[in-house]
């Protein structure tokens, strides 16, 4: 497997109500889109078509912190470790002053996954193509190491876990890694090419390898709180 | 930037004392390596050139878990998160029986910041080039998100974080998401291209633009306990 990455170039300022798959079909065509190719799609612009960049009504971040969060996670002076209501875990809800106009904040997509399968259907249809992934990418911390990495907070058309439980190693010991965060694999790799100043909010990933596993979403990538070790009561005193 | 990542194929299976560069260098020759490259290489083959191959003993890998373990950050049955000495946080402090001979488990190079240098010296070395990048993985779970993603556990000879506090975004904001955990971009990357059984332990990975920032190591991705808000007690009730 050889993995390609290119940066989308040259896409305009994105406004409320533009129609991205309309915009990005023309520099993925020039870029030689084929079947089976991922598109990385930055939430930024997701959001500012969607109409999810909203004044900061004088109040700043805080109270838009406050409505988009489901739990708190942590918390140290102004930074706010929360659950959103998708379940994602990130500083702030998700909510981000950087790459909008001052005075205004950007909030996540609703229903990332969602948005990411309409991108998908409607690139896959103005392209020709019957197999064409979609992952939408956020910058998130993480604990205990340095730095944010692109992750993916919706995911159309490709898995976004991998589970290779069963499979041997090359020894028919039964593998021990076995679920991929496939998609959060492709969000950080597009990261890569995207560059950080957001002035390329997509990039076109060719390679992938996605085996027999089925389409899935994000909130596949959500761990239960049944699974989740980092909860309440759970550090081990 | 055009990122671009080849699997290097076909290398054998690595034995304690091997020369890895050596063993390395032609694959990387035939994929056409040149100067700014990365080389992305699994932990797994590190650890076994170094002798971190061990037998379990009859105790299985728990005894091994607690030797190289500094510190318990969660436990929930057989599985221990854990602080390794390095100051990684990973299940089982790293000890991992998968690609291994049956009755052995593999440990975590003893310093794979210097084991990633002395492998980019020699390396640069053989093919003759004067800026290359070296970048250790391993496949870490994360806490709130499903499946594993490969990070960096060693860097040498590109930066391991870019820190991008201080410019500005297209608006003329300050950028918010100002550290970039790059190896853990280009580790994530080079798991597209490796595979999931450990049959590519290595890729080439081509197009990180590093901006001016210079060479690091992976301690560099590791958050100080005063910056770590997922300690002892810091879980808000």
């Amino acid at each position: 497997v050889t993995i390609e990455i290119w940066p989308v170039e040259g896409l305009p300022e994105i406004r409320e109500g533009d129609d991205l798959p309309a915009i990005l079909a023309e520099p993925l065509r020039a870029l030689g889109v084929l079947d089976g190719d991922v598109v990385a799609i930055t939430q930024k612009i997701v959001s500012k078509s969607e109409g999810r960049v909203v004044p900061d009504e004088g109040e700043g971040r805080s109270a838009w912190v406050d409505r988009e969060t489901r739990r708190i996670v942590a918390r140290r002076g102004e930074l706010i470790i929360a659950e959103t209501r998708h379940g994602f875990v990130c500083a702030n809800a998700g909510v981000d002053a950087s790459n909008v106009e001052s005075g205004f904040v950007s909030l996540l997509p609703v229903d990332p996954d969602a948005s990411s399968e309409a991108i998908r259907a409607s690139l896959a249809d103005r392209l020709g193509l019957s197999r064409l992934g979609v992952v939408m990418t956020d910058t998130f911390g993480r604990p205990w190491r340095n730095g944010v990495v692109n992750v993916a907070i919706g995911c159309a058309g490709m898995p976004a876990i991998v589970d290779l439980r069963g499979q041997a190693d090359h020894h028919g010991r039964e593998l021990e890694v076995t679920i991929v965060a496939l998609a959060d694999e492709v969000a950080a790799a597009s990261g890569l090419a995207m560059g950080k100043s957001a002035r390329v909010p997509a990039a076109l990933v060719r390679g992938i390898d996605v085996g027999t596993a089925p389409p899935g979403h994000a909130a596949d990538l959500i761990r239960t709180p049944e699974e989740d070790l980092f909860r309440e009561g759970t550090i081990d005193p």
